[in-house]
């Protein structure tokens, strides 16, 4: 099979460590760090499905706005008090996420292969590009796509469909990358060619789809080429 | 305001209790009954999400397939050995899950009323028949309405739209109760009247949307009368 001309990352999850939260909020709340940076990722992604699936656009927050509902609603759901001082210092985090160590070396090897290089996100332009700045990656990628200017989330196949669009290749020439697995699966669906990065040793979503590939690090990308 | 002309129901977790399934999961799999049920819950709803925004259709099942999935995820995740034995077992649970009990009063009640009554959920047909034989509310229902129909899972506003089609009544005119909080959020974006049974004490989403009303049980319907 032809070897993919692009590779499209996944950005929350998979080049930047949502969980990576949870340290800073062991911190405020001694005890819930864990609970809280699971359950806020969860209701994060939750919103996105539901203002994607309930509103032709009408409900359409970007993703800044609903990790902060996602936030709100953790603490509430945990019986935690949120004050205002933590909520900033909480977003602030987020705003400013590990990025996983691979992510460098990988995206240099893709470029070094020739390979066109990207971010396809959830994530709205200023939050991909403070956290593209910050873990310095800049200069690796070709394309930064936000599905704010589609006001639809992942999985909607109009999300997907700004790789082919802005990169010009077909969505079987474009292997996608995410760490998570519900993505993995809409990627496949959407007909991406896919790798899995499986880092929490999860089992796959049983819908009866499997992703291309199965990782368990972003240098399993390479084994495309 | 004028006074509602009909009541439509969700059926899972609003008029029959999708826990009641962690009695016989806590028997097969001491110690991991509440986790299994709520992760298995978790899932099922998930899926439905999936299908319904990446599919056109294409990725759509029916609810019984999906809550299979989800009961073979929540095994493999929370690492348990799910024979078949085993899985038949707790699926031929969930056709029969325990009916809330002030299911029928409070039907018989709207029915005394001239009110017409209904349910509309993510089940396929046959489930929500058995469902409904087995709490014996054959009698007190004027509409048993299916997502099934036209393969999009709540919170898709055509899943909502079954509603005013077989009713004749516009939105406004019909009331919408379920204890889903995302399903009550989904209902009211849809422009139904809704009542937010909170069984569990748990916050209501955070999407800046509030229900009509919110209660503690079924027999708050009654106050829209």
């Amino acid at each position: 099979m032809e070897k993919p001309k692009a590779v499209l990352f996944d950005a929350y999850g998979t080049l930047f460590d949502v969980y990576s939260v949870g340290l800073l909020a062991e911190q405020l709340f001694p005890g819930h760090g864990a609970a809280l940076a699971t359950l806020w990722r969860d209701k994060q992604i939750e919103y996105t499905r539901l203002v994607t699936t309930s509103n032709h656009g009408e409900h359409y927050r970007p993703f800044w706005d609903l990790t902060r509902a996602g936030l709100r609603y953790a603490c509430k759901r945990l019986a935690l008090d949120l004050s205002q001082d933590h909520e900033e210092r909480l977003m602030n985090q987020y705003r400013h996420l590990s990025a996983f160590p691979e992510n460098k070396e990988v995206l240099a090897a893709l470029k070094a292969k020739g390979v066109v290089t990207g971010i396809l996100s959830n994530g709205d332009p200023q939050m991909l590009g403070v956290a593209v700045r910050s873990a310095g990656l800049d200069g690796l990628l070709d394309h930064v796509l936000s599905v704010d200017s589609i006001r639809k989330y992942k999985t909607h196949p109009a999300a997907y469909a700004l790789g082919p669009k802005a990169t010009g290749f077909d969505a079987k020439q474009i292997a996608f990358v995410s760490c998570n697995g519900w993505d993995a699966l809409g990627a496949t669906w959407f007909g991406f060619r896919t790798l899995w990065v499986n880092r929490y040793q999860l089992p796959f979503e049983e819908l009866g789809t499997q992703p291309t590939r199965t990782g368990t690090s972003l240098r399993d990308v390479l084994a495309f080429f």
